[in-house]
């Protein structure tokens, strides 16, 4: 993993990739699937989720207020739909799926290995949280895999179908 | 224009397409490129957005109340990138980049006529604008236009790097 600008981290979160949100419970770390989430600010990096009350790690997103939102590459697709599909209340997912958790430097939740970016998150608000399940997360730390080479992301339309990222096109645009 | 399911606009904002935001400002219907939105809730769909106190769009949505969400496919990027790089206090950007705005139903803010999905927003809540320039809109109705099949979105990765939808695969999930 190598260090990656916080004034890029928009270019990551910006074009809505299927991510995992890594925590760590009381009985270890955990991860589930997240689409629901946008840029709030570039610099320092803000970001919203929604994660749902119903969800297993909702509980411990709040109470630890730290997370990592792990951006996964195509060929992690049929592993994020299993984690997905699967709850940490039931099962370690990271060791059901192969999926391997790395210490963070910042936060008590874990890297994913296998993904080609990481965020180190931590909650700096959680006034929306009652009314609608949204967390506001500020980006302390990034990673990178440089072994990644342009890592094609997936992106969720529902009941399992997914698109993953086609021909890249440039156009005359100041928007960062 | 055919109508939508308001159960499926997920799908239509999860993946994270680039949008347009257009609105009817007191000297006319005017139009913002934004990609910093996601979705809060499946039903009624709830969208959070962000939309920067500078961008001549935020006044409008604040006073109006409503807005509507349109999503453009490849071959409108050049003329999105186009209307991100502007702004409205200066030109009427529906005449100058040959768009057409249709009445909606439900809005004062118009339909973009050339767009294959468009969602009629009111704002529900504004408390986390003051922090955040961050709306909480409700759609009221969704419109999809049957001749468009298949619509490619386009993601914005910064600078002018968009990339476009490419291959869908299928997996099991009970995701909607």
């Amino acid at each position: 993993m190598r260090k990656f600008p916080l004034s890029k981290v928009c270019q990551l979160i910006e074009p809505g990739p299927v991510v995992l949100l890594a925590t760590l419970g009381k009985s270890g770390p955990n991860i589930m699937t997240m689409s629901w989430h946008m840029m709030v600010d570039f610099e320092p990096p803000l970001i919203a989720c929604i994660v749902s009350q119903g969800d297993y790690s909702f509980a411990t997103l709040r109470d630890t207020g730290d997370c990592v939102i792990a951006i996964p590459a195509r060929k992690l697709a049929a592993k994020v739909a299993k984690v997905g599909n699967t709850s940490g209340r039931d099962m370690d997912k990271f060791a059901s799926f192969g999926l391997t958790p790395l210490p963070a430097s910042r936060v008590s939740a874990p890297l994913v290995a296998e993904c080609f970016a990481n965020l180190e998150c931590r909650v700096t608000d959680t006034t929306p949280v009652e009314t609608y399940n949204l967390f506001i997360l500020k980006v302390l730390a990034a990673w990178i895999d440089p072994k990644q080479k342009n890592p094609k992301t997936i992106h969720h339309h529902g009941y399992g179908k997914f698109v993953v990222d086609g021909p890249a096109i440039k156009l005359k645009s100041k928007m960062r």
